[in-house]
């Protein structure tokens, strides 16, 4: 059994939503942050607190790399344990680490990220050097049934510089080719529901292709970021499943920080906000935007 | 000064070989790696041994993120001895990353390669979600001479799946639109030798391109990988050249494992060789390099 194919259940059965561990030490409640022996520890006690408290409503969570590093070996080191953490719950989890390199190297990333110190679930990989640094970490769809999501139409602005630009002579745009490469990967290590393996990351910040994305490629299951923060919504993430199901909605900050705005709202004081407020704001954000993206499927 | 006039000096001084830290523990004589409290220990004794070795005869060196992420922490704290050790006595060192992604995303990461932990001189960064993934990284640039190196063509074969496509109507490839976009953030960051702070990736693997990329990119500087091991000659990469500089040509296993080719040459037995005739090997190997690459260019 697939990864995927778990995940697919796990929207069935939670919703669509991934809540991104994004965790800068600056989002973590000042008091917590105080308290803690160092930012990396209060990243994840607080990492913990969130996970705990959005467990049945969340499909799966996604922890940003870049987040850790910026931390340090000791930032690394909680990334790992907060990866440990959230598999040892029976959580599923998506390392976002965006690598793509030559065949040789490729294979020492898949044993670091799919078997090694720093496994996960899935990871997210970059296209732009081609299919033979995607394939060497399809052994271990084969063999431990891990997932990939590749980066295909992202959600920032400067996607328009290379995923858009239009190949000859057919003008298919470069992110179409390269969910064709995707396509074909999907139908040799498909899933008992109909996905491959290995998806695609499709941001939701546009509307105009999503409907059109969504039916070129069935067979991909689709990572979705862009929403709350970077401007999509539960109509625009929408577009982009397939029969209730077929994607993730990551969302980070608008999870992350639930609890400022919470504060903001109710004119509290940041000082005192603790971990189990951040959790309950956090979770309160999740359970919204789930039932936003459900009420839009409908 | 951009860290690209040093690297340009550098090449000047001691010819065009980057030497590929690439270090898998199984690189590593076996009688060291035995020797040593742990795999880590053990590469990154031969890292050193190898650094000072090289150190008058290599313009920089390139440390391969991947072979210290299999390692897990212990592997990324020896990654980030390495980088400290070259960085230390006065060399400079390529940090490759290959990272790409969001811009707020992207500041993290550059805080952590360019200034935290793991700093470095140079990164490697890969462009396919467009230039507001590279852009951020220039802050160091601007600040304190960080260099980047953005994949343009690469050595793999699977770079004909996207770099290679050609974009509507001009018939331009997309690797070339990674690099026009790179000439334009060359000219508004130039340095005193006419190279941008941030070159391209370009490999030597494929002769025909190669001088007119040389001549359409004229300033860009490029890391050069795909020499020995991956096929390219000394003429392959000469004809990336320009001037007599412009680029370094990367080798990695032909260097690390020169100690393998020169036991097999002699009758040796490998069961005692030790980093010392590694790094006497590596010499060699790295000087023959230098000095193909010199004759090349004449």
């Amino acid at each position: 059994m697939y990864n995927i194919d778990k995940l697919f259940e796990a929207v069935g059965a939670k919703g669509h939503v991934c809540v991104g561990l994004d965790t800068a030490a600056e989002y973590v409640p000042p008091l917590e942050r105080k308290r803690a022996a160092s930012d990396a520890e209060a990243v994840f006690a607080f990492n913990k607190a969130l996970v705990d408290a959005t467990f049945d409503a969340a499909a799966c969570y996604k922890v940003q790399i870049a987040y850790y590093e910026e931390m340090g070996l000791e930032g690394l080191a909680c990334y790992a344990k907060t990866l440990k953490y959230i598999r040892e719950k029976g959580g599923l989890v998506i390392a976002d680490i965006k690598r793509g390199d030559i065949a040789d190297t490729a294979l020492r990333y898949a044993k670091a990220h799919f078997a090694g110190g720093f496994e996960a679930d899935f990871v997210t990989l970059s296209p732009y050097m081609g299919m033979d640094s995607i394939e060497p970490w399809l052994t271990y769809a084969e063999n431990s049934g891990k997932g990939a999501f590749v980066l295909m139409r992202t959600s920032n602005k400067g996607m328009r510089d290379f995923e858009y630009l239009e190949t000859f002579p057919d003008k298919k745009r470069l992110y179409c080719a390269v969910g064709d490469k995707l396509a074909t990967l999907a139908a040799s290590h498909c899933g008992k529901y109909g996905y491959g393996a290995f998806g695609a990351v499709v941001g939701c910040t546009e509307r105009d292709e999503a409907a059109e994305i969504r039916k070129n490629y069935s067979s991909l299951f689709f990572l979705i970021p862009g929403y709350g923060a970077q401007g999509g919504a539960a109509d625009d993430a929408a577009l982009l499943l397939r029969e209730g199901n077929g994607g993730v909605v990551n969302a980070s900050r608008s999870i992350l920080k639930a609890w400022e705005t919470e504060l903001k709202k109710s004119g509290g004081d940041e000082a005192v906000a603790t971990n189990t407020f951040a959790a309950e704001a956090a979770r309160k954000a999740t359970i919204e935007m789930r039932d936003a993206i459900l009420a839009a499927i409908k």
